[in-house]
C-alpha cells in the first residue's frame, strides 16, 4: 500500500514510521511512502509557501498553487484525504474501509490551514482524529496511517490481525495480565489462571461490558448487546444523573394562544405521562404546580386513586410512578421542597417551544449544559401548559433550554411528549 | 513544560518533535521532552519487556515490573496519563485543562496493551485519541503533546494564540482564502476583500454554522447558538432523515397484561400526540392501524374534526399535524402504501418495552442500526398499544428496537412517551 504524504514537513514521519512494527512493513514492502515536500513546488527566490488570509485575522495559509502542484505530482493518487478538524471523525471501520486501497494521499495543512478553493480542484475528502486542534496535519495523519497499515494483513504477526481489540465490538477491552501471578500482593484474578475457557470469554466480556458502562457509556447506545450482556449490565451500578433531576409541570401563570397570563386546568393524563416518565428515567421528582385549591384537590384526588384506590390495586406499576407527583401551589414551593430534601438550592432550567427572542436574551442552554449542571447540584426543569410559561417565570429561570426542533418552525409538540423528549435527551438510557 | 514520555520506542518522538513551532520550543526552553524508555528497566539477559497474556488470546502484554520501574524512574511526573482506546476522548478543553501542568507524564501502551495492575498501582487517567486502534500509543502521545504544548503562552508566534480556531467555539471553523484572488477563475468571497468587518465577521460566522450543520451534525447540540445563528441555520437545507421514517400504532393485534390477544380501542389523544410528533419530525407518515369498523369510523371522525370542521379553525397547527395520518386495516396495507408512495419497500422494525427473551433471538436493533436504515431506505417503525405488539407482529419484523431504559426494570412508559423518545433518538433536532 502506497501512501503519498503532501506537507510542508516531510521529514516529521521519519521516526514513527521506522519504528517497530511500521518499520518491518516498509522494510517488507507491505507498505511504502512518498513524501511530497509542497515547498518543491513553491515559486519565487525564497520559496515561500504561506501567505496571509484575505479578510484578515491571525496566521498564515498554505498557498493554493504549490499545494495543486504537489498534487498534481503524484503519478497514483488513489483517494486524497485531508487531516482537518472540519472533517468527518476516524472511526475503526473507515480504516478498516481505507485499508482495501491501493493508494492513498494525505494532505497535512499548516499553519491557519489551506486555501479553500483546493476542495474545489480536487475531491479531497475531510477526516479528522479529534475535536482538538494540532499544529497540522501531520500528527492525525501518523495516527490514520497507522490505524490503516496494520489492518493490512501480514502486518501483525499474528493471525488473528488488529481486529479482536477495542472498538472492534463496539466495546471496550477487558483487561489484561502477564507473569508474575502475584506482584507486591496484587494477584492475577483466578479464572485467568484456571483452563476453563468458556468462562475466560465470559469474564471478559463481562469486564468489557463494566469498563464501557464507567468509563465511555455513550458508546453503549451503538454496541450490539445480547439479553445476556443486558441482564448483567443491570445487576452493576452506574452514575444516576437522573436522581438530580426534578420537573415541574406549570399551571398557572402561562399564556394563552392570545400571549395573555391565564391558569389551565390539571389534566388527568398529564399526570400520568409524565409521572411514568419520572419513574422510568429515576427522577429525583415531579411536582405539578396550580394554586387554585379545587385543582388541587382534584389533582388529590385523581393521585389517590391510583396510589392508594382501586387503581393501585389493578395496576401497582402506577402506583409506583404515582408516588414522585407532588401537587403544590407554584415553583417557589418546588423548590424549597428540593432544597429540604437534598441540602441543595436546585438550579432552576426553563424550557419554551419558542426561541428566545427578547433583546439580549442569552443563548439558549444547551443539554450538554444542563447535563453537567447535573452532575453537581438538583436541577428543577420547569414545563409550562397551555401556549407556554409566562414571562415571570421564564424571568426567574438561570436560562431556557433550547427548544425542540429548533431548526424548524414547526414544533407544536403536546408537553407530555416534550417532558419525554427532554429527559431522554438528559437522562438517555445510560444515566 | 516537561513531557516525560515512558515508551519503548524512544525514538519514536524524534521527528515529530523536531519540526516546525515544536522544534522551535524545544530550541527556547518553552517545552522540554524527557524520554523514559521501557526497556532500560527490563531485567534478564534478553531484557525483554513483554510476556503472554494469561487466559489466552493473540498478542504480547508489557510487563508490570519494567514499567513499574520506569515510572518511579521520574523525578517530577505531575498528572501521570495513558493512551489508551479505554480512555476519555482528548478534547479542546482537555487540552487547555492540561496546558497548565508543569510536568505530565504519558505513558505509551505497545502490543496488546499493558499488565491491568499498572493501574492499581499509580493514579493513571486513560486518554484516548479516538476510536480507532493504533500499534501503540505513541502516535496518541504525539497528537496529544502538540495539542497541549501548542496552548502554552509564547509557543504561537501571534498572541491570539490557539484558541480562535476550530472546536474554540463548538463549531468548525470558517473557510479561508490568500492570494491570487482569482486562480484558475476561483474567485476569492466578495466580501473577505472588502474591508468591513462586521460583514466579514458574519459571512465567517455562517459559514462555520454551515459546515457544521453539513460536515457535523453531531456537534450542533453542544454548540452554544444566539437567536441569529439559528434563524441562518434555518435557511439553509439539509439531511431529512424523517422524510424516510414512517410510524404505525398497532391496535390490533396485541396483547394485554395477562399475555392474551386482543384488540384495543383507538384513543383520541394517542392520535393527537403522535400525529404533533409526526410534524414536529418531518416524518414520511403516520398510520393509527384497526381491523375494527366501527373503531375506523370513530377514527376518521375524530381526524375529520381536526382537519376539515370545527377544530381546524381554532387550531390549524392541528390540523397540519393531523394531514400526516391515514386509518388502515393492519400493518401489510400501510407497508402496500408506503411502496406506492416511494417506489421502496420499507424495512420493518418493531418496538417493544420488553427484551427479547426469545430462544436465538437476534440482539435488538439499535438506533444507529435503524438510523444507517434510514438513510438509504424507507423505514416503517411499528408501536404497540395494550401491553405492546402479539409475537405475529414482532415475527414480521426484520428486528426489534432495544427497549427505552434498557438498564432498568421499571420501563413503563405510555406509548405517546415512547413514540416521542424514540422518533426524537433516530431524528433529533439536526435531521
Amino acid at each position: 500500500m502506497n501512501f503519498h504524504l503532501v506537507s510542508i514537513f516531510p521529514h516529521y514521519f521519519e521516526s514513527p514510521f521506522a519504528s517497530g512494527l511500521m518499520g518491518k512493513a516498509v522494510e517488507n514492502g507491505l507498505v511504502a511512502f512518498d513524501h511530497v515536500d509542497v515547498r518543491h513546488f513553491a515559486g519565487g527566490i525564497h520559496k515561500s509557501v504561506d501567505d496571509r488570509p484575505f479578510g484578515g485575522g491571525p496566521g498564515m495559509l498554505l498557498k493554493l498553487d504549490p499545494m495543486a502542484k504537489a498534487l498534481d505530482s503524484i503519478e497514483s493518487p488513489g483517494r486524497i484525504l485531508m487531516l482537518s478538524p472540519r472533517g468527518k471523525p476516524l472511526t475503526q471501520a473507515r480504516a478498516r474501509e481505507l485499508s482495501a486501497e491501493e493508494d492513498l494521499t494525505l494532505i497535512c495543512g499548516r499553519y491557519e490551514g489551506i486555501d479553500e478553493r483546493l476542495l474545489d480542484l480536487y475531491p479531497i475528502e475531510m477526516v479528522s482524529v479529534g475535536d482538538f486542534v494540532l499544529n497540522g496535519g501531520e500528527a492525525g495523519a501518523v495516527c490514520l496511517v497507522e490505524a490503516v497499515a496494520r489492518l493490512l494483513p501480514d502486518f501483525m504477526g499474528h493471525t488473528d490481525s488488529g481486529e479482536e481489540e477495542s472498538f472492534s465490538a463496539g466495546l471496550l477491552e477487558y483487561p489484561h495480565y502477564t507473569r508474575p501471578d502475584d506482584y507486591q500482593g496484587l494477584v492475577v484474578p483466578e479464572v485467568l489462571r484456571g483452563g476453563n475457557h468458556g468462562k475466560i470469554e465470559e469474564w471478559r466480556r463481562e469486564c468489557s461490558l463494566e469498563s464501557t458502562l464507567n468509563d465511555r457509556p455513550d458508546v453503549l447506545p451503538e454496541a450490539s448487546l445480547t439479553v445476556e450482556d443486558i441482564d448483567f449490565l443491570r445487576t452493576l451500578s452506574r452514575t444516576r444523573l437522573g436522581r438530580n433531576l426534578y420537573i415541574a409541570l406549570c399551571h398557572y401563570p402561562v399564556v394563552n394562544k392570545f400571549g395573555e397570563k391565564v391558569a389551565v386546568s390539571v389534566t388527568n393524563l398529564d399526570l400520568h405521562d409524565m409521572s411514568r416518565v419520572a419513574r422510568s428515567y429515576g427522577l429525583g421528582g415531579f411536582y405539578a404546580t396550580t394554586p387554585i385549591e379545587d385543582q388541587k384537590a382534584l389533582a388529590e384526588q385523581l393521585l389517590n386513586h391510583w396510589k392508594k384506590g382501586a387503581g393501585s390495586i389493578a395496576n401497582p406499576d402506577r402506583a409506583e410512578a404515582f408516588s414522585k407527583v407532588k401537587v403544590f401551589d407554584d415553583i417557589e414551593a418546588a423548590v424549597l421542597d428540593i432544597e429540604t430534601q437534598t441540602g441543595q438550592c436546585p438550579r432552576l432550567a426553563a424550557t419554551s417551544a419558542r426561541l428566545d427572542r427578547r433583546k439580549h436574551a442569552e443563548p439558549a442552554l444547551t443539554y450538554a449544559d444542563v447535563r453537567k449542571w447535573l452532575e453537581i447540584s438538583p436541577v428543577l426543569l420547569v414545563f409550562g401548559t397551555g401556549h407556554g410559561l409566562a414571562e415571570e417565570v421564564l424571568a426567574k429561570a438561570e436560562g431556557i433550554l433550547r427548544p425542540i426542533r429548533f431548526l424548524d418552525d414547526y414544533n407544536h409538540l403536546s408537553v407530555r411528549s416534550a417532558v419525554a423528549i427532554i429527559v431522554d435527551r438528559l437522562i438517555a438510557d445510560e444515566y
